[in-house]
Order: structure tokens, then C-alpha cells, then sequence
């Protein structure tokens, strides 16, 4: 039976909670959030004990723990989770600072901990029987990567202001995915950007809400990403990969495969209109994997690494965009 | 170069008159209507001479006839046109009567003339590649037959008094449809209909509107076909073969490849609202067809035979309706 | 908290078990199965104990039991249950007799017992989208309904001569479905089938494979059902309902939302291949309402007198492939 | 009765010959190709008179010239049919040289004469329905344009040498698309590319095959391009418009409407494979217009500075390519 403890019970938090009562042979033992309503609700449904992080990670029954924090407290939470000998599951980002995130890794290389990133689309059925076919000789190798990522619609503006901007709250999921498809270096980064659904993301914000990013990688394979803040039809997330002998897409997830036909057109549902419940089934594959790694030892797929390379490119980008060239990553 | 006449210049006549004008090496001479509006537009358009019947039938220079006039003057054109020894094009029916039909086909064997019956499906490209893949051994055998046919909206009363009835007017396409790709003889029809949409179509059009008939041939083979006179989405036009090995399906035509995608939902295009517009590339072949028949003296795809056996399916079709029974096609 | 018990833990009611874990508030006190193998995976996953069925109906504290046993023990086993004022969830059927059928449902009567009857799609998103549209009075009235069931590969010959046949084992859903979507009493049934998949099917399982039936309302909608037990590209359910102003459709689950795009044409992924994981979310919405009823006393969705009704359509398609003809329904 | 020529008698101008014949009150009266083959096809096709251009150009009869000759062509034989006093359609480009580009607008200008390009996608009619949709408001202004065009397969390697390369001769279409669907000043570019597909690509036909191109407008809106000279499903062509209140996308179309669902999944048919197949409707509309244009002294809606627009944004992507940075066009 693995042990483990929830840092953070906030929404994020409580998807995993859910997600580690649906794996087998897990137990979540502490729960762990200043906000007494938060834990309380974790602690009824699971059978969670609510403790302060000091009890927790002193407890040698815990084998693993959750940080579902805010970002900025990530940092400091997996350098005293590794320390104290747990393996670590954490939500991105490591940190939204380059340097902080280099000093965390250094601390999970310098303990061999095990550190697992948060990208859970790695696990999404849809896009894992896309890298499948990907590997594929028949498929040819892959030319021209296009991912699209519309959120049904922008977060509050304090949010925008602390998230660290649109390329590494957002777009940093598909700098993994891209990094995760291509398996190659990425050598460049060309921004553009604007505030074109709302000027106060900009004022606000601090941000902006619509961006259109185009990479290349060493060998000369081109990526496009583009992202927006907000699509009416719902959680619009695509990917397209052109290669040599095929096309492979995954197309958005629609709410019902429901189909009404009438003097207007041929209608079918709208999207799934929440990352939540479009990735539920990844969440639950990805806890899966974390104690499976954590049980047997093994190297998790998503890395500290990983978070560190998505964020040298979220960087890059917004440097581009600031310097509207493209930056090179050769020497980053 | 071949020489045609078309007799009756009224809507499907003018679309067999542009047909005509996309096959190369044909000309049409002659144009017969009663009506000398709808004459002269085939006159101007195409540089036919109206002329009357006696005289088209006369001039040793025509090589066929098309018979787009009432259906109730078919049968005796047929005759007369193939007497004159003409190749004959005729718009279905040749006649709504069983006897009169055998007694054509009769004169027709007679004269061995050449009848070919204006199923145009059977030109239309969608269908000729589903019929194309049915015949493939990987396919395996044909178990189940769907066929849908909706028209966008009603014929007017008087249309369905005069037309024999929805099963000889409307459903005798998928009765052809469906003794071409079953390519094996159907041995009961059972016949299920009504006035559901409006009901006058009974008492002023003395007609159904909605019908639903299963049919089986002589090795059990399973036919479905629904009919309504009205869909609000247009022209929908369905067929799906469940196969051994694969199921395959026709899909109906939308009008564009347009897709909108907003808060409702994702919203396609309509279907092609016209049976005219749909067709009017198998119209075309379908001439081409007859036009290459009558050059190397061919039998046509679609024979006499095979109008007054979709005939004997309507007919059986209707019988059972008022009977509420199926009915057998061993003895017919 | 609500306990139950489970009689059976056979394929069906290990999906049960599974479905109870995920609904909140309940626990799964008890599990009966003769094979020790079977009840111990029960007992190890969900802490239940393994008991006869006598202590699990004696014990006080058992609010409701599932029936997941053979479906020639349901009867008695409801019977049974219903007497120690158990709440039941029975998998269909209660009985393939119509008469032993009846005897239940004046028990469950008499002791005004709740019985709810495991029609699974009635809970699927899927479809209840498609029963709130047809509810809207823009939708129009139905006129033609369409409901396709092909199983990817036929059971095995003796689970075919035990089933009670295809109408009853298989169509039986179709029925329920089609009398919860027209909400109108069925009134004629005309059946064909046969054994086209496989000739053994009617020698070894004394069964077909393959059937199309046509059923009217009595205000003349027309209902088609077409079954077969082997579809090559997997799990086939789709409903089509024909209406005034709006066709609507449910289309089949797709595995994953991948197209492959090359030289053949644009492949997209297989069905899902198992009604288990086709409905997984139905289960838990089916358990989900049965705890509610069982919890506030109400009326289940899918009671005793569906299971009897569908019954009834399946007996008297039965009779219509053996007598070739239509059977009416009006004084069944 | 309007009267035309046509220069060149290739590929090309045998489509437009084609056209031609099915607009109504219009004779092609000449033709001219030094080919005396090619000249001879549409000679017997369409009953036009061989002649050489001086002929053509004094023929006071004829209203209008086709220029389809090869590309290094057209700037001369637009000048000398301009100063003839012809309506002059004319293959893209003008030149690929913006001076000679320039230099023949002046000309045009100078005689005000009539001068309509070949962008035939503004004549597609899923180009126009997206067109129609756009400038509706409850759609929304457009934030994000994405244009995908990928060839069946790339042209030998002499004609990438004489085109002009990817942008000029494939790209360009989509620069005039892009023009004409965000109806705004396009002021940056910024251009990937590469020879993917085959290295000779680069060697022996000193072109790229492959590109990702990204734009901006004065306001910010984002247009994405994406060109592939190889796509093994056939010639795919889509736009996607993201909006604020709608996601407007038109995809590729395929050559049948047939749906064969077996073990490996649902196969849907290839797209259509070539452009002049794809676009045999839009060539027609194209020539409508160009014929309406002509008789009622319309400016054509696609004019020769079109033609030099989309012809700045090639050269300022090739020049993007060429330094590795985004070309600003504010001072082009």
C-alpha cells in the first residue's frame, strides 16, 4: 500500500485526491491546506488526515507527496519534500523563474529524488495513441507540427497577473507537448501577441490573451502554436502532425456525440468546456504512473527537466515578443 | 456526331438539355413542348428546332430520344419512338401500370430497341464507389441494406394525386437502388406508412408522406428503406451496407464545407437543398452513358427491365400498406 | 449510509461493484457468488464479505441487492429479496417467461417493493441529450424512429440457446429505448431475420444473428430496430430520430478522437469495442439514480413493468419471424 | 455576345477554355499556342480560330484576352492587350518581379484598362460562404487566421527554378487569401522554411518544399500559413478563423461522400487530388465574373494590385527566410 500526502486542496488538488481514490492499492493519508474548508472536504471524502507540512513530511509512512500549491510556493515544497525522502508529484510550474527551477533541479539531481511535472496531456488517450502512430515507420517522419489551445475563456486578471503570463501559465503545456512530439531540439522561438479579445488583459492583466508562437527544430521540422484565452465553442485543444506519409490530428472532444440536424445546418455539441473534465481520465492516468514510478523506482515520464526545457521556451517566447525577432535556444 | 430530340422542355428536361450540352460530340436537334415558353428556352439556349413529334420521329438523322413529357405519355412514346427506331432515354416511369409497362418492354424486345430508364443514382459517383467496394472480396457478403431518402419538403397535392403514389413516385428510386446493390432477387416486401407530416397529403393528395418498408431477398438478405417527403435539414440521401468484413456508408451532400463552431455548438452546413443540384453531376454521366450506348450499340446500365421491377416492388409495397401484411415477390 | 449486496460477481456485476465505488454515501456490504474466485476479487478490491444469500437478505442493515446471478435465478432471487424488503436493481431480464414475468411484478406489487431494471442506456449522456432535444417543442413530433445495435463479435453458442434468443437477449434494449423515446404505446411488430453471420448460429445456438424489425405507435410513428451480433469496426449503437422540424442523431463512440490522413483516405479510430466500456459512465449514473430511489423512496426511471413491456416486444417479434407476419400488440 | 482569346492553350487554359463554354452569351473566337497540338484541342473543342497574338490583338471583335501562357510572359502580353483596348484575365502572377509588377500596373492605370488575376479560391463558393460569415457581426471580429495548403505533390524541378519558388508560385494564393479574409494591412511576416520533403528540393530545384509562415495586421490579428508541397491524402486546403464569438473553419474536400467502417476504424474517401478538379466550379464562377466585369465596365474583384500586394508579401517572406528576422511592410 503507497502512502500519500495532498499539498494544497484547492480545485487542482482536489481533481488528484479523486483522481488517487480511482488507482488501486493507494492510500491518501495527510491532506494539507491553511484553508480549513479545503482540507475538510478532502479529509471527509478520502479519509485524509489534515496536518501541517512538518508532520507530514516527518511521517516515514508517506512515500510520496502532491503539491498542488500556489506556484509560488512550489520551489520551496519539493526542495523539503526531496529532502525529506518522499517522491514528488507538482503541478507546473517548478518555478516561473528560470534560475529558481535550476536550483530545484540541482536539489532533486543532488538526492536522487524522484520529481514527476504535472503535464497531464502526456497521458490523455488521445494525444498517447498520436505519439503511437507517430513512432511508426510507416508514418514517415514528421515536417510541420501545428497545436491549437483556445480556453473556453480567460481567467480573472489577478490570475493573469501572478501566473507568470500566457506562455508559461498556458502555452507552457504546449511547449511540453511539442517538445514531447517532435523529440527534438528546439532551436528558435517567434512570438506574436496581443490583448485581441480584451484590452484590460493588457491594462489589468498584464498580459495578453491571443498568441501565435512558430518554432523550428534542428533538424528544420517547423511547429506552430497558437493559443487564445477564449473560444465559444468550449475546451478547444488540437494537434496536427504533417508527416511524410500521413496526417495525424486529434480533434477537440465534444460534450455528447449528439447531432441535430434542422433547416439551419447539421449541429453537433459543443466541446467539453472544461479542462477538468476533457483531461479527467488523463488525471486519473497520470497518479497512476506517478505511484507506479514511485513503487517500482522508475524514472517518471514527466520530469523536472521537462518543466525546465517548457520553460526556457515560455521564456523565449516572451522575450521574442518583447523583441519581436526570433530568439535562438542553441545557447540557453 | 449523334443527334438527340428532347421531348418535353419542362424542369428535368431542361436538365437533360444541359447535360447534353456537357457531353462532347452530341447535338441536340430537335426540343417538342406543348408549351412554347418552356420550348423556346431550349431553342435559344442550345440551338435546338422545336418541332413536333411526328417530325423528330421522322428524321432519319436523329439517333435518340429523350422523354422528359408527362409520365402518363411515356409509354406511348416509348413505342413510338422505338417503332421509328430510336434509342430511347425515358424519365421514370414508363408507366405507373404494371400491364402497360410489360406491354412497352414488349414492343421494345420486339424491335430490339434500345430503352434505357433514367435512374440517375446509379450515374452518381458517391454511390457508383460504394457499389465499386461492395463488390470486393475483402468486404465480405452484404447482410443489412439502409437506405434513407427525404426529400426537403412536400409535392404539391395535385403532383401526388397524378404521381401512382409515394411508394411509384418517390421510393421507386430506392427500390432500384436497392435491387443494384443487393444484385440478388427480393422475394417479400413489407410495407409500413402514413400521413405524419400533414394531413391532407391523405385526403387531397390521397397519398403518404412517411413510409418505412423492409424488404429480403431469396438469401435472407435484410433491406430497410424510409421515406419522408420532408426534412428540414434538405436533401438527405442515405445509404448504409453492413457487411461481413465492413460496414459502408454514403453520407448525404452539404452544401458547403463551411463549419461553424460557437457557443451552440459546431454547426455544419445544410444539405444540398435540391435533388436537381445534388444530381447534376450524375446527370451528366447518365447521358454520357446514354450517348456511349447508342454510339456502339451497348445495352444501357439501366434497362426497361429494370424500371418494371422496381415497379413490381412499389406496387407490392403498396398492397402491403392496405393489406398490413407482407408480400410475396416469388410469383409476381 | 446506504449497503448493499451483490448476488453475482460475474463480468456484469463486477462492473456493478465498480460503479458502487464511485457513488458516494455507499458501501458494498456483501457479495454472494458460488465461484470463490469470482467473490474474493469482490471482497479484495471493495472490503465486502462473502455470504450466502439467506444472512445477506436476514442482515437488517442491507438496504438494496443487485442481481447480477444467471438470468434464470433473477426471478426468485427478486421474488426472494423483495419479501425481506430489499430494494433491487435486477439485470434484465427478470425472466425470458412472459407469464413468470408477471408473477414477479405482482409480488413486487403486492409488498410495494422497489424494483429497478438494469437498462443501462437510459443513463447514458449520450442518449438522455438526445430524449431532452426530442422533448422541445421546436423539435417537432417524431415520425421515424432509427436504432441500430451491432455488437463487434457474436457470444458464445451455448450463452445463445440460454439467452432466450436475440430479440429477447439482445433487441431487448433496442425495445426499451424505443418505448422511452416515443413515449407512445407500440402497437404492431414485424420481424425478419436470420443466421447470415454464421450458419452455426441457428444449428449450435438455435438462434439468429441477424435481424431488422419494423414497429408502429399507435398514432402510426414508424420505428426501425436493425440488430447484428458482428460488426467488424466495433461497437455500434446509434439512434436516429426523424422529426418535424429537426433530425437527431446519437452517433457511435469512437476509441480516441485520432485521424490518420494518408494515401487511402482519412482514417479515423474504431469503435469502442465493449459495451462495459461504452457505458462506464452509464453504470455509474444507473447506480447512481438507484441509490437515490432507494434513499428518498421514489419510483426508479426503469421499473419492473419496462422490463415486462420490452418482454412483451421481444415475444412478439419472435412470433412474427416464426408466423412471417406483423403481430399486433393491442391485446397483448 | 461577348467575344475572347485565349493566349496559351496548357493545362491552364484548356480549364478556362472549359470554362468559357458554360457561361452563357460568351465564344472563345481565338486561340493562340505556338503548340500546334494544344492550340488544335481547343480548336476542335470549342470551335475557336487559331491565330497568332497581333491578329487576336487587332480584331476589334474581341473584347477580352486570357493570358495563360507560361509566367515570364505575362507582363509583355498584358501591356500589348491593355493598349489594344482588351479586358485583359491574366494567370497569377503578373510577374514575379515587383518592378516589372509595378510597371505593368502603370500601364493599366495609364489606359485605364481592365486587368483581373487568378486568385480563383475568392470564387470557391465554401471560400465565399466563410467570406459571407465573416462580416457577419453576432461572428465577432477575427483574431487568429490559419490558412493550410498542402499539394499532393511537388511540381519537377524545373518549375520550382522558373516559378519564382514556394512563395511566389504556391504561397501566394494563401497571401491573397489572407488579404482578402482580414480586409487589413498586413504589416509583418515573418517566414520558416525548408526542404523537407526531398533535399533535392533545395539542390536541383533551388526551392524550399516546406514553410510556416506568420503574420500580422495593423490591429494585431494573428494569420498563420502553412504550405506543404507534399500531402500523401491529396490536396488539402483549409482556413480556420478564429472570432470572438464563432471559430470559422472550411475543410478540404474529398471525392466522395463513402464511409467504409471495418477492424482498422472508419475510413472516409481521400480528398480530391488536384486542383483543377477541386476548383472546376470556382474556374467557372471566375470566368462569370470576369465576363460580367467586361460587359458592364465593373472593376473585377481581384484586380492587378491584388496581384501586387500578394506578390510584396512573397518577396518580403522570402527575404523573412533568407535573414532569419520578421520583415516589417510598412514602408513597402
Amino acid at each position: 500500500m503507497v502512502r500519500l500526502a495532498l499539498l494544497g486542496a484547492g480545485r487542482i488538488g482536489r481533481v488528484h485526491a479523486r483522481a488517487i481514490s480511482m488507482v488501486s492499492d493507494v492510500h491518501l493519508k495527510y491532506v494539507f491546506d491553511p484553508m480549513a474548508d479545503a482540507s475538510r472536504g478532502v479529509v471527509d471524502a478520502y479519509g485524509a488526515i489534515s496536518a501541517p507540512i512538518e508532520d507530514i513530511l516527518d511521517d516515514s509512512e508517506v512515500d510520496g507527496v502532491l503539491i498542488c500549491t500556489p506556484s509560488d510556493q512550489h520551489a520551496d515544497q519539493i526542495k523539503r519534500a526531496i529532502k525529506a525522502g518522499k517522491a514528488v508529484f507538482c503541478e507546473k510550474p517548478i518555478s516561473t523563474d528560470l534560475d529558481m527551477t535550476r536550483q530545484v533541479l540541482e536539489v532533486v539531481n543532488k538526492y536522487q529524488g524522484c520529481l514527476m511535472l504535472g503535464f497531464q496531456r502526456r497521458f490523455d488517450s488521445h494525444f498517447t495513441a498520436l505519439k503511437a502512430r507517430l513512432s511508426e515507420e510507416a508514418i514517415g517522419s514528421l515536417e510541420q507540427l501545428l497545436i491549437i489551445s483556445r480556453d473556453p475563456s480567460p481567467p480573472p486578471y489577478p490570475y493573469m497577473r501572478a501566473s507568470g503570463g500566457l506562455f508559461k501559465d498556458m502555452m507552457i503545456h504546449d511547449f511540453d507537448m511539442a517538445r514531447w512530439l517532435v523529440d527534438e531540439r528546439i532551436v528558435s522561438v517567434y512570438a506574436t501577441g496581443g490583448a485581441l479579445i480584451d484590452e484590460k488583459t493588457r491594462t489589468e492583466g498584464q498580459d495578453i490573451d491571443t498568441a501565435s508562437v512558430l518554432l523550428t527544430t534542428e533538424t528544420g521540422k517547423q511547429i506552430t502554436i497558437l493559443n487564445s484565452r477564449r473560444a465559444a465553442v468550449g475546451y478547444d485543444q488540437r494537434v496536427e502532425a504533417h508527416c511524410a506519409n500521413a496526417t495525424l490530428q486529434v480533434n477537440s472532444v465534444r460534450e455528447t456525440n449528439l447531432v441535430v440536424s434542422d433547416r439551419s445546418g447539421i449541429g453537433e455539441s459543443p466541446l467539453e468546456n472544461f479542462f477538468m473534465t476533457r483531461y479527467q481520465e488523463a488525471y486519473r492516468r497520470e497518479m497512476e504512473h506517478f505511484v507506479e514510478c514511485l513503487k517500482v523506482g522508475r524514472t517518471p515520464l514527466v520530469t523536472g527537466t521537462d518543466g525546465l526545457e517548457a520553460l526556457k521556451l515560455a521564456e523565449a517566447a516572451r522575450e521574442s515578443l518583447g523583441m519581436q525577432r526570433p530568439m535562438s535556444l542553441l545557447d540557453a
